[in-house]
């Protein structure tokens, strides 16, 4: 596939600029209720940004089989309320301070209220659904918020001690790949695709997804804290091990792994300090080992949309693997 | 209406035993997951008992109307399942520490996995609801849970504060009465009830509904640990004002007004005594009072039943008000 395939960052903005205004003003709408507590946080949350990478796949999974529909903001909107509400709940559990540079809902409105609100982002994504008298939406929609929160049960599990790697690729399917995937399967579905062709998309997404949360773990290693919007080496400050980890883990020596266990079992950096772990980490190669899964899962989302007509979206999907793998944050 | 039109608990209990049998084992093939940590929370909460009343409604409204499928089996799991699931989240949110005699299960598995676990179940909830291919039953469910929660949300912002008596009747509409008019108007679906035998059944259940919360929160004012299965008071522990509190607080003197106030405030009985505030609402007949509320929401909800022909069903539902007033717990 030539370059001149892909498109670029400016391209890809423009292309979806209108529709992405018409999901924020939809999410703006939906995120609203009588009870004044959950319109503040999900204001609060809606106004801190984030990329909108959830909606965009739907919108050109939608476009790039020829469909224009409103569906697809109502349903863009609807996926980035899912998104948000797993968040909500998520900075709970972690027990997160920062979330986008910002202090996390649950330090502004504490840890009842914001169990509530996510609960009602949920409750609202289902609604706004519910509209559509759609009932594979529905089994969607469901289906991917009970693989998240089972996947969420599974990492706490998992803290405070090291996964294998078919371990780590489940946790980051559930945690991320999943709503990736369900977000062009609902493109498909809005546009009337046949079962070849959603099956292609969802395969898009599922890898996106991967190299999406391979490369938020390594960023989550390697970036800094004004980048990230939060601490460096958070995961590791939790007890999570992610892959560059457990490379180094089926590759260090005796001393170097029980450093590495250690500071997971302490989710601190009390024993060690966070430099240790990187000495670890560049001595065996863990983090380029990391990129470069990254970058076969990106490969692997942009072989599977050979299925797909060409067009500017489709030229705007192939794009989105090379941000996901090069971006800072 | 002669008391011979009224039905025994014992005659309720035979109608029910074996439609509750087949609930209970829905509920069981329901509750389960991959993840281990689901299955014992929720299996602990179900075995923890409760009297099942939601679901007991919901096929009291469909048997009324002559229905007798096996959906009304999966609908009542479904409503025991949300029941469930507000239980485990509003555990959390009181920082309760027992539930029906036993640990709460925030005690036992810590908030974080109760956040998680009571997510699964409104899921799996909506799940099980969505297999009826019915979007009339998933708008029933999906607007009930927000009310439920948004309603959670109101308390909160109360807590420490007297609430006025409409407010108060808000607040246990959300909390209680709109999940039992919901299990009725479920059942009326069931059946393929006229809207307007729908309008009379979800009548019966809001008022059945107020009554019941109304009883329970003078319970909670009046009875015993060993009976409760948690505190006696643990409303005023909490900071929440009941309806008895509310009648006093209008008829009190200003120095009982203000040590209402103050235990409410302090959410803890530091400077005023238990027994301080019982002589108090003792002396203003607000428990008689409370208590005739309570009765006048149990005869307008068998009034509502006018609507149904006569049957041993329907005998059963005028026995429920009967059974809520005079509960022991």
């Amino acid at each position: 596939m030539g370059t001149a395939a892909v498109a670029t960052a400016k391209e890809v903005f423009d292309l979806l600029h209108h529709d992405l205004l018409a999901i924020e003003r939809e999410f703006g709408r939906d995120a609203v209720s009588t009870v004044a507590a959950i319109t503040e946080i999900t204001g609060y949350l809606r106004e801190s940004g984030g990329k909108r990478l959830r909606p965009s796949l739907l919108l050109l999974a939608c476009r790039s089989l020829g469909y224009s529909g409103s569906a697809m903001h109502r349903l863009g909107a609807v996926v980035e309320m899912v998104h948000t509400a797993t968040l909500v709940h998520d900075d709970i559990i972690d027990g997160a301070e920062l979330r986008r540079g910002r202090p996390s809902p649950n330090t502004t409105w504490g840890n009842s209220r914001c169990v509530l609100a996510g609960d009602w982002l949920y409750m609202q994504a289902f609604r706004v659904a519910l509209n559509e008298r759609n009932f594979r939406v529905l089994e969607l929609l469901i289906g991917l918020t009970q693989v998240m929160v089972e996947g969420e049960l599974l990492q706490a599990e998992k803290l405070g001690r090291p996964v294998s790697e078919s371990e780590y690729n489940e946790l980051i399917y559930r945690k991320t790949a999943c709503l990736f995937e369900v977000s062009m399967r609902l493109g498909a579905v809005l546009a009337g695709a046949d079962r070849l062709t959603e099956e292609c998309l969802a395969e898009y997404g599922h890898a996106l997804g991967l190299a999406f949360q391979v490369v938020d773990d390594v960023l989550d290693l390697t970036s800094e804290e004004a980048i990230l919007g939060k601490p460096v080496a958070s995961d590791l400050r939790e007890g999570k091990a992610t892959l560059a980890l457990v490379h180094a883990l089926a590759h260090a020596t005796a001393e170097e792994g029980e450093a590495i266990l250690q500071v997971l079992a302490d989710g601190a950096f009390t024993q060690f300090r966070y430099q240790d772990v990187l000495t670890i980490l560049d001595r065996h190669g863990s983090i380029d080992f990391a990129m470069d899964v990254a970058r076969k899962h990106a490969e692997r989302a942009r072989r599977s949309l050979d299925c797909l007509p060409e067009s500017e979206y489709k030229r705007a999907l192939l794009w989105v693997p090379d941000f996901v793998v090069n971006r800072e944050k």
